[in-house]
């Protein structure tokens, strides 16, 4: 979210962060366990590398929370059951808490049934998507994960008005040797994030990303709210977003199309977030080893292809964060001056521990 | 597949077609009961619109009939059950009959359990992704779908090797007075039938469809063998082919990746198609009522968009098809001249009833 790190980043240990993210919840009302659970997973965006979901988050959430726009002490429930399937209601809890425990029954639905598929309402900005489709890898499952994006950015296709979100799929596949496959991507060319970013870097943004409401290209960031984002592959982006987004959202009787409510935009309006996540065991398909081994093999068929001229390498979809986890794990996680000053404010502003 | 229809192409009842097509399928092998369903099933594809997964490949299913690369009698049965989910061994059976199959205990499974997702090994190319992924509308549920496509002209992103099919989605979601929500998309830019027919036709095909083994624009589509097409969105529909051949084909132990047969140019060796159907219960999420008058509301949304300049409408996913079905099934299905002299003589060949 704030560009790249140079060598004078300043890094922090993981567990710095969190522990840091963790004081700041609970000074703002959050019981200490939730907070802590919230905590590792909003580092765990950053560790993976999506750092506009982390730790850049904290500020916005804790204005939501003290403005009543999220509930600190929620009771979330299953609401629903039938069988393979839940219906959680996360009570307007910080989406974070919702996930973890809707992604705790797939995976128990998804090894007693084969397939456990729940669906939230009520809940909240969770995070980067792959955070909670991998959750099942722990369990040796399969995690698809998507959600109603929290602000609209894209209009239906030929349309200008903003009625969609940059609505994200991620779909984690466990593997034996080679690290798991984990897609996780919005259904935009570009998430609104690196828009933001070139923004503030001063830097034009590629034709293709965004175009303005006489359908021109848009490449000057500054001039965001004069176009929208568009879709991958025109029309299929834009169906892609669209079922994403009924099955995530209206499925779950949660917020959608019209409904939604920009949440960089408003501390205040109940956003009624809807998400869904699915487990799938592979053992209900045959022996999950030789799975594992095969979904091996098909990763090194990738990388082992020929190559384009000037492509030095290929990878497969997860690659680049798995890289980027072992890499702030051994050495911290970059986090930007500009950020880093902000956490500052926000921890004086709210009598926590500041970072460092 | 063979271009748009002129008023000079000559139309016939999908009855017409389908007792054609049985007669045809029968006469080189199949029980009658399964020679109507595969007919029925493939009809559908054209009644649809995706004239290239309809009756066009009665020829190529009767040469690999024929040649033995098809099973004419096969045991279908499911391999494995967990519950909500189930294997089930095609047997190298039209793979239309194995997803109809597969189909129904979805079905039933998401009538039991919330949801049921059904994988399928050893099975063939069964038309239109659509075709399957409605299925479960007629219950009231939604679909979705998805299939290792039956020849690969797809590198990973930056590669030359053809590792990848153009593995489409297809998810369909019933509405209430609106007609259901229906995307089906392959993960390229553009299909590889577009391709195809842009070259019987001698039209240039538009940038960003195909790239050639240096990366330079492929815009004539008879050399279409020296390049390949490019998935939506970049990496992004390289990583939805990938994973979405993963689940179709790796996880039912089908073929996947080099094991992929190019089924165009190969009428004998066994495919082992994989695929994937799995229907979801809307009435395990909610009101199943006032789910589909929600997306009523959303299918509405879109369509009342302001729109950008030239635009005319704004579609949902499925109206184009819904609009030529409708068509279609009132004024008869174009079949190209071209198509029906190849049906003609496929019917003399093998002594089955011509087509009118």
């Amino acid at each position: 979210m704030t560009g790249d790190p140079t060598d004078e980043t300043p890094r922090f240990a993981a567990g710095e962060l969190e522990a840091f993210a963790a004081g700041v919840l609970e000074a703002v009302g959050l019981p200490a366990p939730d907070a802590a659970t919230v905590a590792d997973l909003m580092v765990r965006s950053d560790l993976l590398g999506a750092s506009g979901h982390g730790i850049f988050r904290l500020p916005q959430y804790v204005r939501r929370i003290r403005a009543g726009g999220i509930n600190a002490r929620p009771r979330i429930r299953t609401e629903r059951d039938a069988g393979a399937t839940a219906l959680v209601d996360g009570d307007n809890a910080m989406g974070h808490l919702v996930l973890a425990h809707a992604a705790r029954i797939a995976v128990e639905k998804a090894a007693a049934h084969g397939i456990g598929w729940v669906g939230v309402h009520h809940g909240n900005h969770a995070g980067a998507a792959s955070v909670y489709a991998r959750m099942p890898l722990e369990h040796g499952q399969i995690g698809l994960y998507s959600a109603v994006g929290s602000a609209n950015h894209l209009p239906p296709w030929g349309g200008i008005d903003m009625l969609l979100s940059t609505n994200p799929i991620a779909v984690a596949i466990p593997a034996h040797a080679e690290p798991p496959i984990v897609l996780d991507m919005a259904t935009t060319v570009a998430a609104y994030g690196k828009v933001k970013t070139a923004a503030q870097q001063g830097r034009a943004i590629p034709q293709g990303w965004m175009i303005d409401r006489e359908g021109r290209p848009l490449t000057d960031p500054t001039r965001a709210d004069d176009g929208f984002l568009l879709p991958i592959g025109g029309y299929k982006g834009y169906g892609l977003a669209l079922v994403l987004g009924l099955l995530a959202g209206t499925l779950n009787g949660a917020a959608m199309g019209r409904d939604v409510v920009d949440f960089n935009a408003d501390d205040v309006t109940v956003t009624n977030t809807g998400q869904f996540i699915c487990a799938i065991a592979p053992e209900a398909f045959g022996d999950p080893d030789a799975f594992a081994r095969a979904v091996d093999e098909v990763a090194r068929a990738m990388r082992s292809s020929a190559r384009l001229p000037g492509v030095e390498s290929i990878r497969v979809p997860g690659d680049g964060a798995h890289a980027k986890r072992e890499a702030y794990e051994a050495d911290g996680v970059p986090i930007h001056r500009a950020l880093l000053e902000t956490l500052a404010v926000l921890a004086q502003d709210i009598g926590a521990q500041p970072l460092r």
